[in-house]
């Protein structure tokens, strides 16, 4: 119940955090903290809880880590699913309080998007399925590449938060054009189910390229950091 | 007497570094550094802060901290109340330093806010008194949260004043357009002593919601953090 | 082989996430990451490959790196050739990605660039060939002494990815309006070979200076950190 | 020898990384990186280089860093003048080579500041000499204050240059509008020399200031952190 309690209110933090920042903050008139602020703002939802509950937990905050945990042969299977239905509920909580708070101020529409996740025409950049499904499997790849390598008993202890907030920062600072970046099934849910009509209708994307995506990252480390 | 001088410092150093960041260099022409500037430069007051005074005080420098750490088990009643009035100490005579540096330039207009927090026709995007209260709660109740993770004897050691500091750079990068950022009551005093008027007509919620929130993370943690 | 491979995904990470980062973001309307969001995003990618690959190959993911690493004397000359191919080999692979993601979107024009360096007409900021030169030398030798410094034994262990990985970033702070910085004839590589033209005319001085700066950096610690 | 080569080549790398970011990018047009940017850099050269020579001559990079220590009781007193003239050294041959990159587009004009420090009418924002003088003693103070307690042998081992370096962006971010930021005498003195007229009028501030800051830092440090 404690891991479930903190894969709740981690990925909850991960919600309020990274699309409150960009919700908020984003296009702030004149100082608004733009993209790389809202990139930043993610890689530290991550880094920040990963010291606070990576000792409860792990702290994944996100479906696809667990599953690309579980499939690197590091997180076993029976707890994925309650794994899982935590993140989603943390998200979905903070999705809530975040639309409780961005509705205070005059101008708010929910339906401009509120940070979710989209292709195509609901693409910032207007980039293509296509596009959108290759650099979501892509990112969450390396994402999860970069989680197995960095927490490998061969690395430095105590390091590993640094590393893996950090990749996601940098993710975003890549991807957000082309998907408002997900590569965390759990993130798309969490505001696609306030922002409605599209946000929904495309929300399969964003489960199924992370899970692909996290399935490869660890297939891949299995090739190059197996001991033997 | 030591403890209570490295709070004095440490707080004047969180209220000069990042009130004076938003104040000095938040709107300068052309290559000003915006809301993500201000919001690095307050997670970094407590970052360098932490390393250098943590092995002296603990590195509160924020009453909503101390008494979290004393909800949260571990930290004794009976310096609640001189940590909270070197920290305020603290933080007044940096905001009369900042006074100082800022007038030193003309156009300098202390009433234009001097970094102050605030709700409705003064938050800096128009929320309302409830959004305030909400986000101020919540965004100290993860910081409390995780300054308890980061520092239980289970998360790696000597690395925690990282994830504290850059969460205070997170809590900003999300809410300073709600209520300019406080989750801490001894940073709001510091300046709006000066500011004067509305500034310290709001200043109740400053120090009601953070305290509010320090209280719930504190019990957060009991619940998922207790090793039993 | 598991070196190999390491070296080739490291790379690849590489060149997706910094060039990447500068061709679909930098200028994105209104909120683009510009030329801080590159610079942070290429030294990210360092430091969250050496956590995730440092303990299987080192991480070098860089040519110069590779071989100023030989001339300080920690890398033996026979890995030299299969670690340099499939760094290229790395770096081509995630510019083609690169380019398949970024042609999904309207008005993308590989001649614009695709993140090439260039000198003269084709310096970002028009410098000529021989502060091109200068810049790509000294910057290389640099961050050469820098990681040679990072990893001695003398110095702390576990941090070097740090140190290492935020050079690049100060690197790119510097010198992208000069040659839009290499320091990396892989990256130079990886991207060219799809912009074509001038970009592959100017190939040889990112293959030439930062090799040039590698030995002298290599050089420079040998008469500073010896431990003679 | 090692000691002296070691300040000169970091010293070399604090003015060629934060004064050429400076110089070359902190205003290119469109994607410049800002006060921000550069408050970064010059944070980066210190982090970066403590790692890289810390275990070699302790990465000074400052007269007034040595003679804070010096007062701090950390660094003996026959070692002051080789190193500050290794530092002053190396700024100055960085300002050479900078001026030597800078001069290769078309535009460049030295006269316009080179990175110099400046007050009253040469203050980036057009601060008085008081707020210039009171804003470099306080920002000096403090950054000795954390060395000091960065490498306190109470405080985390290994940790000091993360603190350190972030501690110099951090007093850049609020600072540069106020005097350009020097809290370093070298690194005025490695570009005022290019600049000529006011900027080595305006240097003696930038001598004195620090020094004195660095005085009050070493002595508020024994107030606070001293054992007994």
């Amino acid at each position: 119940m404690k891991q479930f309690g903190a894969e709740f209110l981690g990925t909850f933090w991960l919600v309020l955090g990274g699309c409150g920042s960009a919700v908020l903050a984003a296009t702030f008139p004149n100082v608004g903290i733009g993209l790389l602020g809202v990139s930043l703002a993610f890689g530290l939802t991550v880094l920040t809880m990963a010291y606070a509950i990576g000792h409860i937990s792990g702290c994944h905050l996100n479906p696809a880590v667990s599953i690309g945990l579980w499939a690197g042969g590091r997180f076993p299977a029976n707890k994925l699913l309650p794994y899982i239905v935590a993140q989603v509920l943390g998200a979905i909580a903070a999705g809530g309080i975040l639309y409780l708070i961005a509705s205070g101020a005059a101008g708010f529409d929910v339906a401009k998007g509120f940070a979710s996740n989209g292709y195509g025409e609901h693409s910032p950049g207007g980039y293509s399925l296509q596009a959108a499904l290759l650099i979501e499997i892509v990112m969450t790849m390396f994402f999860v590449l970069v989680i197995l390598g960095a927490t490998d008993q061969r690395a430095p202890a105590g390091f590993a938060p640094l590393p893996i907030g950090l990749a996601l920062t940098l993710i975003h600072l890549v991807s957000i054009p082309v998907t408002n970046t997900s590569v965390n099934p759990a993130r798309s849910t969490g505001v696609a189910l306030y922002a409605g009509g599209w946000a929904i209708e495309q929300l399969w994307l964003f489960w199924l390229a992370p899970i692909i995506g996290a399935l490869i990252g660890a297939l891949a480390y299995r090739l190059i950091g197996s001991e033997k």
